[in-house]
């Protein structure tokens, strides 16, 4: 309910470490990065509408380019909000962009493509300082893992993970990769790119990119645990190939990797921003 | 007080996410690095020693690879110490190795050589995923920065900073670099390898590498503060030359770089670990 008459449609881009929420979308009672976001913009703007975002994160899963739009009432610029948001917010989520936007836009409606990256370490022990951002693969999960050959060309093979990576580029159905109890109508999805990289700087990790039109609920985690079986040569490659064949469900598929990994890394905007409708 | 024979000198490595501790010593009342793994230990094997660590990290500062002894009472290798303790040990701090040493063995007095990066990240915005890890110089506070020229080769002199970083390379008097308030005597300290690396995989961040023989409290923050004045050109690459030269002090450095850019990445032991005293 605005008392004040809306002034300004501000579009936010959000950066949070997602370990210490319980997700992007707001919960009764529990720590959210809607609610922290919310709860800020209620001291610079009490009147504000509330956000509506562009992609519900799960728990524990990151961003760094989250996007999310809200009404304003006070007169002033997109930038001037970004600076006083930032005074009220905690460690774990920031404001890294803001700009003018239609009163009502919808970034939900209007994401014409999105980027995520998937991060995997592998090796003896845990790591603190990436345990919050990888999926750690514990040597003894890995076929033919050896302490002294961590070496994620070693352990995980890089050739089986692409070729299997390239039967899902494309425009498919992806039934078999939405998760179990989601029961919307249209699962075919368009995925431009999906590739597996090792990360820069590191001989232990690999990041798998994926970038598509449009992703059902942990749709990029299912994809990754399943191209991490054919990595770690539980599977053959072309068994991916049959997951997008007509008569598949959830079970086919591989385990849902879990969520740490996980980094929405950009979103690509429509034409929407600047209409009001 | 041991109520059981000593049995066996374990020798561990340790890494820890420096953020939500008070410094790896023991501080009554406080949350450190020290008593959380000795908590862990009291479960494992309640007679065994106190640690007796290789560095005594500041608080908010990371390591990858700290060594800490002990001397255990009971009679098991090393590897079985280190997955008991892995059990109790919480989320931010992990064993990554363990080996056997001598009973008494003391790794800070056989310490040959240490190694220790100090990350620095430039841009106009927090960044939750490294904020952790690095040092945020803001926009704001960088000469010639502009919102579109972040890259670090751009708004910190690469080149500056690494004339002013062979000024320190070799055997000088440290004196200038110490934390106020230290009184001990020798003051000199070798510098094996000071460098300025780009961090791999990002145009925004860069990383001061810094190997030397031993270090004082606050020395490697304090270098890195001082070569980040000569890299924002604050400061000419020369004055840091003038630094070690006779008649300095503490005022005459840069100020002391922040802890959480600082990691301590490996340390090289001496001979005296297999031999009991």
């Amino acid at each position: 309910m605005n008392e004040r008459p809306a002034k300004r449609g501000v579009l936010l881009t959000l950066a949070y470490d997602g370990t210490d929420f319980h997700g992007y979308q707001r919960q009764d009672g529990l720590r959210t990065v809607q609610s922290e976001v919310e709860r800020a913009l209620e001291k610079v703007d009490p009147w504000a509408s509330r956000l509506r975002a562009c992609s519900r994160t799960d728990t524990g899963v990151h961003a760094l380019a989250q996007k999310a739009a809200f009404t304003g009432t006070r007169d002033m610029p997109a930038f001037a909000y970004w600076k006083e948001l930032e005074r009220h917010l905690p460690r774990d989520v920031a404001v890294v962009d803001a700009e003018e936007c239609a009163l009502d836009y919808e970034p939900r409606f209007d994401a014409v493509e999105k980027t995520y990256h998937y991060r995997v370490r592998v090796g003896p022990s845990r790591d603190p300082l990436r345990d919050r951002t990888h999926f750690h693969l514990f040597r003894g999960m890995i076929r033919k893992g050896t302490r002294e050959s961590t070496d994620v060309g070693v352990s995980l093979s890089l050739e089986a993970m692409r070729e299997a990576a390239s039967y899902l580029v494309g425009t498919h159905d992806f039934v078999a990769f939405r998760a179990a109890g989601d029961e919307r109508k249209n699962t075919v999805r368009t995925i431009h790119e999906l590739s597996i990289e090792r990360e820069e700087g590191t001989t232990d990790a690999l990041r798998i990119v994926v970038r598509g039109n449009a992703f059902m609920k942990q749709m990029v985690r299912i994809i990754s645990g399943t191209l991490l079986e054919v990595g770690r040569e539980r599977r053959e490659p072309s068994w991916v190939k049959t997951l997008v064949e007509p008569g598949k469900d959830r079970r086919h598929a591989g385990p849902t990797a879990p969520p740490q990994g996980l980094v929405l890394v950009s979103v690509v905007l429509g034409r929407d921003r600047a209409e009001s409708t």
